[in-house]
């Protein structure tokens, strides 16, 4: 489905590293709708990924940028609007990262050194690009950022580990710069709650699988696909949705208004037939 | 701006009484982006309200229903089913009403025929709606149902009284159905908690203006208005957001997310100056 | 452990049927910290229970009520306060009863005579209750009313049925009527959300067992015991929690905060180890 | 009212600075329901403070740490350890500062090493300190922590800049923490969520005592006091209340849950009154 929902358009996109990227498929998406699009990502992930593949594909650049240094992030948001001739009406943060999950340091064990990263690269960049976006008057009134959540935020998962802290910090600085940049611009800020998604960085966290198992089972919906997360981000780029700001929207087919799902507790019971046919276990 | 967003889509919409309705607005909004629509009201509001006028403006039918009856329910269903050749992609449910409000019942003074009567009308003709069309199997997979909600489902605003209680099981409805008829067919259930707006309806609440000032303040993008709820409905019926299911979405330029904003508070500072002029009152 | 926490206190409780209920641990907790209380049940809770053997225990008297009736509950909270020689300091509503539930109608083929009765028994009995006590002036200065739910008022609980709705709606009167009863009298409505326990009316919930195990499991600390919800309710009840109104507690070993366990999913991933071994069921 | 609640119970409190301080008064008041305590706090605040004079009067010791050096609250565990002859039952961290609020940068340009600096003090620490307490083996079977916090996590205040951030992670660190501690030990963590107190800290936040005026009329029962907290408290160190954890708890009259009071709403509209008398203003 294709209706030049962002006809116009222009928009900076962090963090698509190879197409399993939600990042990816937003870019896409958007072209497809219409939009111009600039892609940037941190030096490392552009040797590691395939960010450069994907602005041939789209036919556009890729600026280079580290979203924890400011310096890199305001020359990054002067050369986005050289490129386009003018500002920025949407901007996707896809950015998140914990040395702590790396490394198997548990949560009861963390390096805070790896924390003080963790929250600098998963949150703290969401407010630096928005502060420097702001300085410059880089987006356009009535323009809409986006942060990528996950319900983690709200309710704690065995090693989801810090980035569960930072993920509660970036959807609180959503609400806190969403109010001054709505009162002053009518920017809006909203963060999407996505379904664990089998990405590069969401298979990086332990036991994903079956997490998405069972994820799956309990959201009536089934989890969102990164596609479906791509679509609804369009929405809310879109002028359709213009006084949606400050709230963390969830995309997750469901899961997070289940406390037990039907499918759910037939798979879960099965593991008591198990038991009993494995007493000794 | 229309992108046919909703081409080819069959919507039914409840509760459009006049051009102040929200469901009005999404009647006609709908058209716009595509989607055939069948309009159904009470029989009292088609007689009180301009809905046979929208009706002709959108070359479209009214077919009148009774949302707390099952049997009217069934009916429009079937009908509307004919009309469209088929069966239906949308539902916005657009009723509320409450007797004790009407009759200036306090909230510790309430009468519980009349609550009975509001919750049914409000907030139970959600449930008749739904479990009508899933038993008639009146919706096509992947469809999308909206109710109506208000922030005062969450917290208490003075005034609003038993309408609250049944924004909250409106909600409740919302999040419970959208289990069962999502696991079922992938229908997803949700409510769009607006700002609270100049309609017929929302006139009738005690101290609406003053409260809509301070909503008005407090929004950092300020109140929603019924054109803007209808925008966001779209994209809630559309194939956009399909994984979106059983969640409440503030539409509400960021109210529910305030705690109190500088021109709310500078406002409410005068009050201070006044009584310093006014020190007898 | 006791401290004599309600010393002097008076309070009125309802629901206690047999010695699984939270109601009667609440009571016999009561007294064993100062207060004294009185009991009521429906006539019919009155033979099929074991009310009166409490009331012996605890030396107090037992006063039949239905609590849907406001007839009753007038008379009751007169008798109460006669038996008292002065005003109450505490209410318990533990209260809930779903005919669908009962009569196994599946929440897409609801009864509506029985919706009403089940938000009448559940729910709108708690505004009956409070309202009557406001008139007639039966609650003390700071006093303290507690209604018993569920977290199924947030999430969908397959099987939870229209009690979901209920609890919903039970929450919501809280927070309206915590509003009027606070400012007038300084008297504080709360919710406490508990663990799903094995009453008679909690065993009543289809699959209850397995559910009671995955929640035992996701809960860091357990399931709370209804021992232990009866001493959460006594710090409400008390002078400690003053500032307290309007709010839903949870006391659940910490479920309500929980996305998944390590615990809840190594048994859940037994249920694989199940699948493998038997490939064609 | 006292009643011994915390008989032979042993607790470290952080940041009673004077008594103004919501940790002053808990300490106070734990002594008199039974409890020994050891007093907390910087090297700077024993200076500025007068923490060793509460410690004269509790007949306890004080001993400087800085909550941000895991060092240092090593050595204070294992002193606190040492003058109680054993483990610790409670803990309470009444922890925060922003030098972005101090130095008057707004959110809108803050200054980044301050920001790690707010987060560190306010939220980071209260990790460091259960992360330590976790692996000294510091903390009883059953025993509570405790951390303060304020709705501007929830919802934006304007002026309560990164402090906002700051208690949003602070409650999610609960949380995460929460899981491990309690599936281990059984201990608890929690948060307290507290209506705007006129402490040292609190009296710095731009427009602080205009807010409270808010506050206070959107509250049924007014704002909360420090001794109110203090009480509060009190009940969550308790045995009474061993099944909660990994929740922020509002003890703030009701204001978490209020939408607009009449009483508000009554000041409020007065500003009016006086935009009508100074029209050119």
């Amino acid at each position: 489905m294709v209706c030049r929902l962002l006809e116009g358009k222009k928009g900076l996109i962090f963090g698509a590293l190879n197409d399993l990227s939600i990042a990816w498929k937003v870019a896409e998406r958007a072209v497809d709708e219409g939009a111009l699009v600039v892609l940037s990502n941190t030096p490392m992930a552009l040797r590691m990924g395939e960010t450069h593949k994907l602005a041939e594909k789209l036919n556009t650049i890729v600026i280079p940028a580290d979203a924890t240094s400011v310096d890199d992030i305001n020359e990054l948001l002067s050369k986005t609007m050289d490129y386009f001739g003018g500002k920025i009406d949407f901007i996707l943060h896809s950015i998140g990262m914990s040395p702590n999950v790396r490394k198997s340091k548990h949560y009861s064990d963390l390096d805070y050194g790896y924390l003080n990263k963790t929250l600098d690269v998963s949150a703290i960049s969401f407010h630096k690009v928005i502060q420097s976006a702001r300085k410059m008057d880089a987006i356009n009134e009535w323009g809409s950022i986006l942060g990528l959540s996950y319900v983690a935020a709200q309710r704690t998962f065995y090693g989801y580990n810090d980035m569960a802290d930072a993920k509660a910090l970036l959807e609180s600085i959503g609400r806190s710069f969403g109010y001054i940049y709505g009162r002053e611009k009518n920017v809006r800020i909203n963060t999407i709650s996505q379904s664990p998604t089998p990405t590069t960085a969401g298979q990086g966290v332990k036991g994903f699988d079956n997490l998405l198992d069972f994820s799956e089972r309990m959201s009536p919906l089934g989890n969102a696909t990164a596609d479906e997360c791509a679509d609804y981000c369009l929405t809310m780029f879109s002028d359709y949705t213009r006084k949606v700001t400050m709230q963390n929207l969830f995309h997750d087919g469901g899961f997070s208004s289940m406390g037990m799902s039907l499918q759910a507790m037939q798979q879960y019971n099965k593991s008591f037939e198990y038991d009993k046919e494995h007493p000794f276990d």
